[in-house]
């Protein structure tokens, strides 16, 4: 039995339709049946029900975008970073190992050489640089809350947890999908009248879901795994893909650059980032790469009426 | 009528004392009867208790001192961060005027020319700088909840709400009285083995509880105040005082430097910083110089047992 969190949201209902695609019992726990934001509520429900897992794709991400959450702070902060801690406190008193949604948002660019950030490496978008939105800041604090920070090893910033891990924790990164809906990237892209051009790792929503649950199925060490599909792609080649896959005859129009997107089309800055998912392809979990993976998406592409 | 939270904390106990001295009636909610960290529960009881103003004394400050925030940062977050937000929401449904007892901690050092930072200078000491204690940062995000931000005007950083303030933020820093307490900064003094020895503005808590309450009484603007007596001290001349005085003959040690104190004493860096009363003052609210505070607590001095 597994114990869902968030089962409503874009990334539950994904979860909801595997476990049920698999045949996998679960239960979508609604704060209505158990508050699950107190740790003791929850402990005593984990306590009686004794999942085999929990798994918390509870967050707050704002909508229509993370613009949002710049008004919303107080439910940004209780949603992305006291949660996870309480979730946390929850499942260490009843004994019930658990994975955590995390985002690969708290992070911009990529490393010097081009090559995605690591899960060693320290956030770098996040309200301790000062260059971020509340989002990002909210979601890099909740790893924080579980215990990561910045260690000095051999003169060099790793990210690193002060306890030793029992749970896991899943970056995911500009969810996308073939199925239409406002928290798909693709949809984004079709109706936006403007868009950005960035270069990004990606996760097919259903490639992140699936890679996610093999982390418990299969056992694999507990601790952050990035789970995109490898590689990056720029903005501009995942449109030239959807006009050659027929998905769209739209001509896509860019910002000028990162500057004027800003000034007109936000209010707050965005994480363009390119993560490695080495660590999780390394544990022997597989994930398309990215071109393969927006392909497979757009090939399967259902638009909403 | 009154609505006090947190009355049973360090800061809260004065509030009962002083609301107590002068026959004004509160009531002290306690999570028990009234669960006020959700905000629909407590706009609830305020519409159906209509107080007069409500004075939000709650707050995680770690105990024995902050260096137990980095080890409970989910609590920590949620009382100094979320709370306000909570509260603030609430008592906007509700129509009820409220206070929070904020923190001077946010601060480090004093302005270029040795003054103490006012109102509207950015906190320096908070996530943002990523140069603080996990308690200094939850509670600068407790401004950020409410609605601060820093703000570009005439070339300069100003911290300014986004909203037209109808609250009081009272800036509290470093409280002591002539009760032994071990959350008493005297006693902090008397019972520390080694001293760090700094400047620092400070806030006698009977003077810090009687002015906040006045800015209600007197209705000046809501806003941000620094509630601290006048003037700023050094951590050696404040013992000499407590010698002076008789409270005792302890030959007080200090550490070499911060540093030293750092690696010796602290898990977490320590604020200390001068803030200007000037705001509060010059709306008409009495603060007898810091001096003279340290002396009138020094001689009703009452040691515990």
């Amino acid at each position: 039995m597994i114990t869902l969190l968030g089962h409503t949201g874009y990334v539950g209902q994904a979860y909801v339709h595997f476990l049920k695609s698999q045949k996998i019992p679960y239960v979508g726990l609604s704060r209505e049946t158990c508050n699950y934001s107190d740790p003791g509520t929850l402990a005593n429900y984990l306590k009686k029900e004794k999942p085999d897992f929990l798994i918390n794709a509870a967050g707050y991400t704002g909508k229509p975008n993370v613009d949002a959450c710049e008004d919303h702070r107080t439910d940004c902060l209780a949603g992305n970073a006291i949660l996870p801690g309480n979730i946390q406190t929850a499942c260490q008193e009843a004994g019930i190992p658990w994975g955590h949604v995390s985002s690969g948002c708290i992070f911009t660019g990529s490393r010097g050489d081009g090559s995605g950030f690591t899960e060693t490496d320290v956030p770098n978008f996040t309200f301790r640089q000062n260059n971020c939105s509340f989002y990002s800041g909210s979601k890099a604090l909740g790893e924080e809350v579980l215990g990561y920070e910045a260690h000095t090893e051999t003169g060099q910033q790793v990210w690193k947890n002060r306890q030793p891990e029992d749970f896991y924790l899943w970056r995911l990164r500009i969810p996308f999908s073939g199925v239409d809906s406002p928290r798909n990237y693709l949809s984004k892209l079709l109706n936006y009248r403007t868009l950005l051009e960035a270069e990004n790792s990606l996760s097919h929503l259903e490639h992140f879901v699936r890679a996610t649950f093999q982390c418990w199925e299969k056992k694999i060490p507990f601790g952050i795994y990035n789970v995109t599909n490898p590689g990056k792609i720029i903005t501009s080649e995942v449109t030239a893909l959807m006009k050659q896959k027929g998905v769209t005859q739209k001509e896509f129009v860019f910002f000028e650059n990162e500057e004027v997107f800003l000034v007109k089309a936000a209010k707050t800055p965005r994480s363009n980032c390119v993560l490695s998912a080495d660590k999780i392809l390394a544990a022997g979990i597989e994930l398309p790469p990215v071109r393969e993976a927006i392909a497979e998406a757009l090939d399967q592409w259902k638009p909403r009426n």
